[in-house]
């Protein structure tokens, strides 16, 4: 295995053993709970929207992303017809292949016959648990496979992390009666350790990278160029702005996957599935680009009529940022720990036809970010502003229609060296 | 290592792999949140009233079980003069030195330099921390004792376990700030497999064990000499009641060991400390009897004036039990997978003087029972039922006073043959 050095900052040793530094709680999670906007409610909603029509028990490896899908892209609140091949699918087959191909699933289970997984970011369920289930019934057909007349059964323990402010206790209570593993949850960032030292043979991450670890300081500071006045995002912003947020993705990134070297034994996989940008292509162009503009535009018209003040919207900014696959193939290279085996964009919303659902895609929105708006905005104000979005996004149904919609989801797949 | 014939009806062999079917939450968890009557609240009262005076920086080994001390032994709420021992320090010791002596760090440590550690009934902290980070501490000075030359650095994950309905929220957002160890919690029944077979070096139990899986079933049947009429456990109990209530100890205990046994590698350690009965002792002369006594009464009297039924009372049971070392040691040689390292009543309160605090007594057994008595009875009756207990104990502080208070606490460890 590779050598890779640890953060210094992130350990500390004595004593003969590592110490854990743990990160202080954020507010970077998903809306517990099962009320209105919780996001066990709202990520159900593909079971409404789609029908699954290769296989009534298939289950959509990637369904968590319902939907950040929906964020990024609100075509895919609508519903399909039913002939049509459900998008996810395709990240689903995708994911077998690699399994397939380049997992030495023999070699991981030489040591052990039990194979540790982990999905990062796994949020509160049920998505996580249709994606584990899956990655394990792969990784138990490639054993299969391999070792047709081996008479071990393989054990799987699944560990699910999140921020330590996650709820893990809906995440706990809605478990499945029945599944083909063990369960633990992991609380904690992924930006550093999470595990012991090449004790995890695969990672799956979806829909969570694009979180930064914090918004890029520079955007505060009222003497920099990047200062990101009236805005809560780098859409249509000036250079400066852009820069400082690709540049704390790259380092989120190198963090990221320091941490994950350390953790992944050799010929460990892991997968990525999250937001990313055609290269060359202007962010502005993708739906989510409108979304957050008419965000800024909406505390704008609040600050001006003095709901809010305009210091707390030039002060907010969202921690969200969407890599073009040049980008994130070159901060895979440069951190040097994996080989890449798969990077592409895929596009869910390119199967969809018909009029985008503003409704319910704010909702969905609003399911996964009201934890940020509430920390930094009094919690006053959170409907109302809500309730305006949902009215300029109907007033703009035209350009929301328009935004691209073609291959605006990266998976990546990689493996330890 | 010995065979163990799994349960067949928790695993569900299929596809190649096994299934782990999940036992319903139940409502057997101490009171979450931060609340007056929470657990965090209410489990940290040793530090309030005990002064550590053997090293400024020691920290209790089982403090979590100050809370269900205060069930058995009222005697543990009261302040202590500095210059006596921590009662709890003989139990820390005895754990230290069992370590010492029997845990063989270096053959476990040789396939891989994690080690596994449980707490299984970890409840939701900070106690579980202070005896985490002490098994680690002992488990890493054994290693350094055996292999003073190694440059290997163990390293370790600690799995937090308890009832998917635990407080796991306010579990992960206490943890320390720094540890020495990786952290993961693993909801579910200790009664049932909870990690991959062979896949734990230590075993950490405290105070946990008492709780039965479930209220014997013949307790609730009027037409059999175990019907529990009037009474809500087995003080002062028909002998066929208490036959019922030792009975699903022993299957409990038989269930337990079963599965910690495909669990435990060759040679792990299990620690259990819980509440124990003086061989031949009858269990009406503990103190908890008397609070129990005291519960049922109060609850009649409650029925007696129509505020509840008396069905109500007579079909609710404490799912608790207290057994004797002998009894102890009869389950686990009957179960025949561990060897039985130590097995002693030790007794904390006997070092303690001064008159039993009633009040704090009860706001402590609140804290643990709360949810079980929410669960039968209606809300709203259960601040009256406090109210009246307190009085009622404190009009016989006397017979308070003179319950039984030597050697009441079970300390067992195990080594997996």
């Amino acid at each position: 295995m590779a050598e890779v050095a640890p953060d210094p900052s992130l350990l500390i040793i004595g004593g003969g053993g590592e110490t854990v530094r743990r990160p202080l709680p954020d507010s970077l999670h998903v809306n517990g709970g099962d009320g209105t906007y919780s996001y066990t409610r709202n990520s159900y909603f593909q079971d409404d929207y789609y029908i699954l029509v290769e296989n009534q028990s298939m289950q959509c490896i990637h369904s968590k992303i319902s939907f950040p899908f929906s964020t990024f892209n609100p075509r895919l609140l609508k519903s399909v017809p039913n002939w049509q091949r459900l998008a996810a699918n395709v990240v689903k087959e995708r994911i077998k292949g690699a399994i397939t191909m380049k997992l030495d699933v023999e070699k991981l289970s030489s040591t052990s016959n039990t194979i540790y997984i982990a999905d990062l970011g796994c949020a509160v369920g049920p998505n996580t648990f249709d994606a584990m289930q899956d990655v394990v019934q792969f990784i138990q057909q490639k054993y299969t496979l391999q070792c047709p007349q081996s008479n071990t059964t393989l054990q799987f323990l699944v560990l699910f992390n999140d921020q330590p402010s996650n709820d893990f206790n809906t995440l706990f209570t809605s478990l499945p009666r029945e599944m083909p593993y063990y369960a633990a949850g992991v609380p904690g960032s992924f930006h550093r350790r999470l595990f012991p030292e090449s004790s995890i043979h695969f990672v799956h991450c979806s829909y969570a990278l694009h979180w930064l670890s914090k918004v890029p300081e520079e955007l505060l500071d009222k003497n920099c160029g990047a200062w990101n006045k009236g805005r809560i995002h780098y859409t249509n912003a000036p250079n400066e702005v852009v820069q400082a947020y690709a540049s704390q993705f790259a380092k989120d990134m190198e963090e990221f996957l320091c941490a994950r070297a350390m953790e992944i034994v050799t010929g460990g996989m892991m997968t990525i599935i999250m937001p990313g940008l055609p290269n060359e292509m202007p962010y502005s162009q993708l739906a989510a680009s409108l979304m957050y503009d008419f965000m800024a535009s909406t505390f704008m018209d609040m600050a001006n009529e003095g709901l809010i003040s305009e210091d707390e919207v030039d002060s907010f900014n969202l921690p969200i940022y969407t890599p073009s696959p040049a980008e994130m193939a070159s901060v895979v290279e440069k951190n040097g720990h994996f080989s890449i085996e798969m990077l592409e964009l895929t596009n869910p919303a390119s199967l969809v036809d018909g009029l985008v659902d503003i409704k319910a895609w704010v909702i969905h929105v609003r399911a996964a970010m009201e934890g940020m708006f509430i920390k930094h905005f009094s919690t006053d104000i959170i409907d109302e502003m809500f309730d305006r979005l949902t009215k300029k996004l109907f007033m703009f149904t035209e350009q929301v229609e328009s935004g691209y919609k073609d291959r605006t989801q990266l998976l990546v797949v990689l493996i330890r060296k």
